[in-house]
């Protein structure tokens, strides 16, 4: 039996690997699992798979569990720092991150630490800290196994083969909802269009950000540190499909991609059987179903934001992580709806042309940063719109 | 510089491998170079390559060159025997043999001994032989690199997982000129329309044993003996565009896939290199040219060749060898203008079901085999048509 601990258990992600661990109960045992809120949603998954340690991270003291709704074995836990000392305990074999957004990078570092796999779903952890989380992962001889359907599907794709002899990483984009929308409509594009996705079904954030694909613009980031290949040597291409995962293109002009039906169920179950392969029956993909695939270009002015963030990617240092707060801030904006959906762009824009950058940030800059460049600008927002 | 040895240069793989050499000169030398009868192109490309030894093993004594039209440092060799002696001398890294047809086994028999690389475009080898092609690489340690499209695919794809993790090869198909003609209008098929390939440009038997899809049984074979795996986790698929060159689907649902624009030099190339990759813009594949990929499946009654085929290999023994070589007297007629297109498979079809089976032929009983039954299904065709 596999130790796998899961944080971030009520989001979408979370919900996936449950249904994994369900249908291989006798391969995988869940030791540690975390929510931020979703007490309900922590409770009755402990119950059922007789968790040993829950975190409710996003909960203090004065807002405790009623120690007799716990299962006996459970010991229940509140607060980011428990959870980091459960980590650094390391009892467990991998831990799948799905905390979303920001808040996921201390704990990776922790994870990191251990030795222990880092099944990274949170890819915010690479786009503000790849520096150091790189540091960590090499000094303590562990690997990041991606938890995104692009980047397991790169991590298939190259296997064993040596990074000398890759030319182009070409990362899929389904292109969102917004993919054939008159430009001219965009100013009119409401929320509920947006969270409307055409082949994933994923939380709000992801879903607003493939919208406006900056989250393709992350994936860029999170490639260039995981797969270690210079931004020159990344692309995306837009598949409407979401049948090719993504494409490895080979320097002698040989291409090898992963395909298979859309759903995390897949990079999730081999981030827990790495190096291995499960027999499973729970990712089911008939050839015949691939028809009239495509592949199309990204156009600047439908997605300026997947554009900036390869710039931002390039330029690194501090300026991932600002642009990455102040778009969590302009999406927040956007579900409040005080901002319009062309808005979500001019403010990230606008907004970094206002900063200064800082090379080689340490973790504490990239925190602090990070907390008050979203705080600013969900205060100030209106002057960079 | 890696020494190479070209068995059948003047044929459609070999003449790729020329482009492939001719690009890559500082990579590859030509030490050895063979053509059945002809004499022109082996005396012509010794010139250019100044290759060391060459074989014209249609030839006999009676039929000999002039030595004042060879290179100083060309030594011209004549027969089967010939090359025979100069495979066992195993002065080369890697053998590219892309002899057509049956003639071809006794050569890959040779060169597996020496240990040195086999790059295998002759696919008869192992529908004749696999049992003992095999045996003689696990003594001598070496490996087949497969120098066909799909096998080459596979091979890529499969890269360094272990077989006990895949569930299924799918090879593609292009379907060849008929795949869309009405099943009627094929009594009516002509030698002309058949040589006319819609996607590959290949030799004369390999262009219709593609409009018959034999060629894809023949490859389901070849895939059994390459990847070690039992028929019934191998099929083949219709896929128009010549693009995805075969997938591999993995125990948990993954699929892989190997693509590239449709051209030998890429399976040539890589068999020269292997394990390696070497930079190269010979092969040409711009991704935003992959458009509207498909996958169907294949007919019976439009290929039944193909399925004759499959059941020929499980049913494996001497059966694979009588079939190819009745095969090859067919295209002969064929070819001849003494039978018509729908009468290759009834022809194979009638002969096979009137000879017995032995199983673990050794390579004479597969040799005698094949020459005697093409003779016979030659002489006798009317009979079984």
């Amino acid at each position: 039996m596999k130790k796998i601990a899961i944080l971030g258990i009520s989001g979408s992600i979370g919900i996936s690997a449950i249904e994994v661990i369900r249908k291989h109960n006798d391969e995988f045992e869940i030791v540690l699992a975390t929510a931020h809120k979703n007490k309900t949603k922590l409770l009755e998954l402990s119950e059922e798979f007789q968790i040993k340690n829950i975190v409710l991270t996003g909960s203090d003291n004065g807002n405790k569990v009623d120690k007799t709704n716990l299962p006996l074995k459970t010991k229940i836990h509140y607060g980011k720092n428990s959870l980091l000392e459960l980590l650094n305990d390391g009892n467990f074999d991998v831990v799948l991150n799905a905390v979303s957004g920001s808040a996921g990078l201390e704990y990776s570092m922790e994870i990191a630490k251990t030795g222990k796999i880092l099944a990274l779903a949170n890819k915010e952890s690479l786009v503000m800290a790849g520096h150091l989380l790189e540091k960590e992962i090499e000094k303590s001889g562990t690997q990041i196994i991606p938890v995104d359907s692009e980047h397991s599907a790169l991590f298939q794709a190259i296997g064993a083969s040596p990074s000398k002899y890759i030319r182009k990483l070409h990362l899929t984009a389904s292109g969102g909802p917004f993919r054939d929308l008159p430009l001219e409509k965009f100013p009119d594009i409401t929320l509920k269009q947006t969270l409307k996705h055409p082949t994933w079904n994923m939380g709000a954030k992801v879903t607003i950000d493939s919208a406006t694909m900056m989250n393709k613009g992350l994936e860029i980031i999170e490639a260039h540190w995981l797969f270690k290949m210079p931004y020159d040597s990344i692309d995306a291409i837009i598949h409407k499909q979401s049948i090719v995962h993504s494409l490895v293109e080979y320097c002698d002009g040989s291409i090898i991609a992963q395909l298979s039906s859309p759903t995390m169920k897949l990079p999730i179950l081999y981030s827990f059987t790495y190096p291995e392969r499960l027999e499973s029956d729970l990712i089911k993909t008939n050839i015949f179903d691939l028809q009239d695939l495509t592949f199309h270009k990204i156009e600047p002015a439908r997605y300026p934001l997947f554009f900036l963030a390869n710039q931002v990617g390039k330029d690194g240092g501090l300026l991932p992580t600002i642009m990455n707060s102040v778009n969590e801030a302009a999406i927040s904006l956007f579900l409040e709806k005080k901002i319009h959906f062309v808005q979500i762009h001019k403010l990230v824009k606008n907004y970094l042309s206002s900063v200064k950058n800082i090379s080689e940030p340490n973790l504490e800059t990239i925190l602090t940063a990070n907390r008050i460049n979203f705080e600013k600008a969900l205060k100030d927002y209106k002057q960079y719109i």
